[in-house]
Parts: C-alpha cells; structure tokens; sequence
C-alpha cells in the first residue's frame, strides 16, 4: 500500500489523510506534538521538524514525502526529498526574497523596500516566521526598519482575494475558482468561492508563473489584494491553503485530494465548483455541533483540538446556503468564538 | 471528545469513520481481524462478536455503540445496548420471520413458505447468515424444505431498487432518492442514483412503516423489487448499505454521516442527491488507481483490503458522468474484477 509521509500533523495532514484514505493511502506525519490532530488518519512519528533522525523515520519506506507546514527547515528536509520541491519553501519563507521572486516573475505587488518607496505609513513584517498577522507593525513615521524585517506600502484594497492550484508531476496545472476571503486580528474568517466577479484569468496567469517557475508539484496557494480591478500579489504558501478548505464540500476535487493525486503522478481531479460555498473558520470555541448541522448545506469540520484562545479549531463550509443562512452561521461562530 | 464503538470493523466501519472524524468524533471498532480496514480510523479491539469481555471493551467509555454488520449474535450485544435497535437485528436475522413482519405491516413481497405458496421451480434460502446471494439454491420440482430454509417465489421482476433511509433519535426520517441496482452471481455490482422514473413515494412509504414499527434510529437499506410497476420487499438492512455508498460523493450527506448524526441524536442532513451517480463495486481486483481517476468525475474508495477472489475492495462512484464514461468505467472495472 502507498505510504504518504507528511512532515507536520496538524489539520492539514489530518485533512490530507482523510481525502487519502479513500484512495487506498497510508499516512505517517511527523509532529512535535504527541496529540497532533493528523494521528487520528496516520502513524504519528514525535519528533522535531529539524531532527535528522525523525525525519529519517517518517520517510523510512514512505513513496512520497510532503509538508503541511511552511516554517519547517529547507536545510533539514533536503535529505527528505519533498514534493512540493525545497524551493518553494525556501523562496517563501523569506518575504524579501518571495517579493523579489513575483518582480522577477513580473507579478505585480505592493511597493517594498526602502521607506522612500513605500511610502509612510508602512506596514513592516518580519521577513521570517511571520504567519495569521503575527511579527507585524505599522510604522507612522520614519523609523528604524531591521535586517530582518521588510517594509511594504500599505494598499487600500478592494478586497482580499485568493487562488489554489496544483500542477501535476507532468506539468498539467489546474485552478480552483478564486476565492474572496475576511481576515480579522490577521486571521482569516470568511472564505467565499466562487468570488463574484473575480478575474479568475488573470490570477491562474500569475500562479501559474510562479508554478512553471518553481518546477511545482502539488497544491500552491496565492494570496492577492483586489485594488481599483488590479491584483497585486500579496503572498504565496506551497501547500493546501485554509482558504481552500471550501473545495472539499464545494468542489468536485478537494485540495487536499488534488495535492496527493499531483504528488504520486496520479491525473489531477476537476477543480470546479458544485455550488457557491462559504468557508466560516471557528477560532477559539465553537457552537455545540447541532446548532450548526441543523443549518440546510452546512458541513462541519472539527479538527480534534482542544479549544484554546485565538486557536483554529475547525471550520464550517455552507454549500448552496441562502444569505440568511450564511448570517445565520456567522453569528453563531462569533458567537462562540473567543478571538 | 465523543466516542462512537462499532460492532465490526469492514469497509462500513471506515466509511463511518472517515464521515465521523470530520464531527469531531473518535472511534472504537471490534473485529476478529488485526487487519479490519476500519483500524485506519480508530482504535481496534480485536475479538468475536459474541465474546462479553471483548464487547464490553468495545464499550467501556462510549457515548453510542452502534455496528455495521448485521450476522452479529443479538443474545450478545444486548448489553451494550446498540442502535439501531437490536429488534432490528433480531427480526432482520431470521428470512421467515422478516417476510412476516412485512407481511404484518402491509409491505408486500414475493410469495413464500410451503411449495404449494410459491409455486415451482422455488428458490429455497437459508433461514440465517445468508448474505450476497450465498446459502440459496433453485428447486426445480417438489423436493425437501429444510426446517432452516425458506422457499421464495422466483420474482421476474423488471428491475432490483432499494431506498436508504434514516430516523433520527426523535423520530425524524429522511429518505434518499431510489436507487437501481444490479447483482451478478448474487453480488451487487452497480448501483445507479436516482433511478430513472422510480416510484419514490411508494418506496418511502414502505420503509416509513419499518422504520416506525422498529423504532428505529440510524440508517436502514430496504431492498425491492420492481415488477411490472409494482413494489414487494425482498430485504431490509439494519445498516449503511452498498447500495448507498453513491450517497459519500454524489449527495448533500451521505448515508454515513446521516447514521451518525441519527444515533448521536444531531439533526439529520439533507439527502438530496447532487448530480446523477453511478457506483461500481470493485470485486477480487482493481484497475490501477490512474486509470479510474483520469475519468471525468470518478471519486474512487479503495478499502485497505488486499485483493481476494470474490471480495469488494473498493468501489468507485462517477458523478455527473456520460454515459461513454461510465461505460468505460465498467469496463476498466470489469477487466480487472476475478468474480
């Protein structure tokens, strides 16, 4: 039986397994956390993301390796040989580097670098690590910018946009319809897809540079500001992305589904959408499970955490569901949500 | 977290689990098999059916038993107090005794007991443990019922249906749309849904009565035949059913996650088919998994269960598809199947 080894076990890898699953796959995860939601659909290696010999013991036997989680070190998985290639994470993981990668590429994006370009006020991130908002301030006035920190200019935009695709061992590349997303506090809230009026051509045009770019294989995810009918692109993650989490209810191909077919060479799986799906995450706590089943379309999805302020516990994805409904479950999670 | 224990650890077991994971739930199987396919999604106890101290470790700590098969011994499992109920179990068990209670409720069938009732040639069954078309046999001219045997009315009926339907804790019931099956050598090979033209009304009306005579809670298969525009009962399931796997891809809920919710009291899913489905059991052998997934449409389930003569590895469910692609589908299916 195919052995699937993922470096991460959060919900990604938990997600992962169970679109797996079904296509007769085995899963092992590595995860420093003995209660990682992804034991429940695979083997659970414990152990560091860095520890040669962890790492060793979930690719032991595995047909394929992959990661769910992008701050994991390029320099430690190498010897892994990952799909997604080490690239993507590597270019990612440094801001500077993943904005200069879209100017190579000509992928428009907000100005970066020195103040003078950017403008004041600016927003200034921690090249590295950054992830839901955190390592990000807002600079008023001139100021110290560190090495390890970039300055962007501040868009007024639209709205939030955002494109999953995945490209196939062969090359073959398919887009899911973009979807419009609701951050809040950094974190994504609200994910709706297919978005109205979207320029979806445009968007598969510039991920796909940057899936031809990086020789990708698997699920990419491009996160985009809408500003005046531009997109500009904001940041990309080289794996299933929780703004795609609509395509496993709305979509006749999930994400999840895709990225394994995409790494084991199998042939990629329809990426259109059923119906319109929203994509509520439920953050900190969440209404007891009836008060959302009862709602017409609307399928859970809890990830086996422990509720915790400000943590990701799970999502809930309304398919076809009127707009009152849709307010209706958006209440109810903020309701119940902490942060 | 909730804890859900599963007499039995099958394909029906993992399809349970892989509905169930998602609702936050965690599972228990009890399997005389280390290698149940079911253990991919739970915690595996692995004993007889019928031994207590097995069962009551299936049990200890559990927020619902439930099983998902049906030759389970009811002496046994009383004491855990399983749902659905175990009258289901009981009456279901026994031929005769499940022709009398259609025939208690007004739910027609074939004709059947004495040879001068049914007619020659009969076709004489096995009281008990029948399944998949095994223990019958065809009685040409007068010949000995066994005490154990039940001779039927040979049915030329026009088509084989079945309805899945689901009762919640309080008495809530949804149906699915029919579905049409076909069986080779007492297998079911194919299951189209909904059927074209299907009397649905009737259907539902027929399993309602079962459904509330049994007090019934989870999902429930009830099998018919049609003839000449007529129903009568062949069978009734007290379980997810093969006939409803169409329902995980090409239904709003399917089957599994409408008998969880059901025994877990939440509120019931819409049973709405999504799109027309066709369902391919995969028998004692599979095409390579590439060849079912390039087809448009084609959701594949492979069990974890090594290929044997005559045993359903997996199934495959096309959504939406051409009639050129299902075709091909049986096809491919069929060059690989050894029974």
């Amino acid at each position: 039986m195919t052995l699937v080894a993922c470096i991460g076990g959060g919900q990604l890898g938990r997600m992962l397994g169970l679109a797996g699953l079904p296509l007769g796959l085995r899963f092992r995860f590595l995860d420093p956390s003995p209660d990682a939601p992804a034991a429940a659909v695979g083997d659970l290696v414990v152990g560091a993301f860095d520890d040669p010999a962890a790492l060793a013991r979930l690719a032991a036997g595995a047909d394929v390796v992959t990661y769910e989680f992008e701050n994991v070190p390029v320099e430690a998985i190498g010897a892994v040989a990952p799909l997604p290639p080490p690239l993507a994470l590597e270019l990612g993981q440094d801001r500077l580097v993943e904005k200069q990668l879209f100017q190579r590429l000509g992928i428009p994006t907000a100005r970066f670098g020195p103040l003078a370009q950017t403008g004041l006020p600016a927003l200034v991130k921690s090249r590295r690590l950054g992830y839901d908002g955190k390592g990000q301030r807002r600079l008023e006035s001139d100021g110290p910018v560190g090495e390890h920190e970039l300055a962007e200019e501040i868009i007024a935009f639209d709205r939030e946009l955002s494109i999953i695709a995945v490209r196939g061992r062969d090359g073959e590349t398919r887009f899911w319809p973009l979807a419009e997303n609701v951050h809040r506090d950094g974190v994504l809230r609200v994910s709706r897809a297919p978005a109205a009026a979207a320029p979806q051509g445009e968007a598969e045009e510039l991920v796909g540079r940057l899936l031809d770019e990086l020789g990708y294989v698997g699920v990419i995810a491009l996160e985009l500001f809408e500003v005046e009918g531009r997109l500009l692109a904001n940041e990309f993650a080289p794996r299933v992305h929780n703004t795609g989490h609509w395509t496993i209810d709305g979509a006749v191909t999930s994400q999840f589904e895709n990225h394994l077919r995409a790494i084991l060479g199998l042939p990629l799986g329809s990426t259109e959408a059923i119906a319109e799906s929203v994509m509520v995450n439920l953050i900190g706590g969440a209404p007891p499970p009836g008060q959302l089943l009862r709602l017409p379309g609307a399928h859970l999805h809890l990830y086996g955490k422990e509720a915790r302020s400000g943590r990701k516990i799970g999502h809930v994805t309304l398919v076809g569901a009127t707009e009152e409904t849709i307010a209706e479950a958006i209440a109810l999670v903020d309701a119940a949500a902490d942060g």
